[in-house]
């Protein structure tokens, strides 16, 4: 399965996607941030099979994105709390939400919108930007191998700056 | 198929997987932000069969990801560029990117680098802040139907609302 090839990557926005990529994992840690926590506000909420739900639920726990907590003693209810990494996911859905804002449903047309609880107005465009403040676009970005490259990480590094040395580059 | 499903959606986040959630298309996104653009060369570097790439690339164009160009009059070499809807999926990657980093793989292990051309330093970490430059957690936004809500995205506001307002709210 695709899931197990991508595992094995030294790539960080494929193991990402790993844990998180698949739709309806996403959809349910959208529902978590608005604050659904039972199985039962899942499921109306994103009228999602029983099975399916189960399933995504369980990876989730697993990969430490929600955490199960029973909720009353001597009762098989539990409610699915995000933890610490899984609401490090907000800025990734905010992300994802104001580019389709943008490039989908574009200006005018967007079904939400977020907006800072103290002032009310929206929210600031997510950018990627320098420790000083300027935005960045890729070609103000520079990739490099990190500490935890692997010998495929830094093969391709290195073929990459054979290529760039090459008089006629293609 | 999934897919069918969500595009019919009216959630910005469902929209945009919906676009760019399978694994290969992310990973050709990445594979054209860092400078690939011909047929083979996202062949050599992701390894993927040619019938997904072909399926993967003509889906990107379709949606205005990338751009297909002939590079060279009379052949059939075609080269494949980000379209500016394409290079605005650069947020998206460096937050999954950044969250890996953190949750996955963990300090000192990162598997790459990313740094600011000019002065060579890391980039900043992505958030999700105010227009006066807040940092804003999930607990410091407010969700509202925006001008293209539809009857569902209406509906579950309304609903939203009327649990609040309950004295025994769940």
């Amino acid at each position: 399965m695709a899931r197990t090839r991508f595992t094995a990557m030294n790539c960080p926005a494929a193991r990402a996607l790993d844990e998180i990529g698949d739709w309806w994992t996403l959809l349910i840690v959208r529902e978590a941030l608005y604050g659904t926590s039972s199985f039962s506000g899942f499921q109306d909420k994103l009228g999602i099979a029983r099975n399916i739900l189960t399933d995504r639920l369980n990876a989730l726990v697993e990969n430490g994105v929600l955490e199960r907590r029973q909720t009353k003693p001597e009762t098989e209810r539990y409610a699915y709390v995000l933890t610490d990494k899984g609401r490090d996911l907000l800025p990734i859905l905010v992300a994802l939400m104001q580019w389709a804002d943008r490039w989908v449903f574009g200006r005018g047309a967007e079904p939400l919108r977020v907006l800072d609880a103290r002032t009310r107005s929206p929210i600031e465009q997510i950018v990627v930007s320098s420790r000083d403040g300027r935005k960045l676009s890729i070609n103000d970005l520079r990739f490099r191998p990190g500490p935890g490259a692997d010998q495929t990480t830094l093969a391709r590094f290195a073929a990459a700056r054979a290529m760039r040395s090459k008089p006629d580059k293609n």
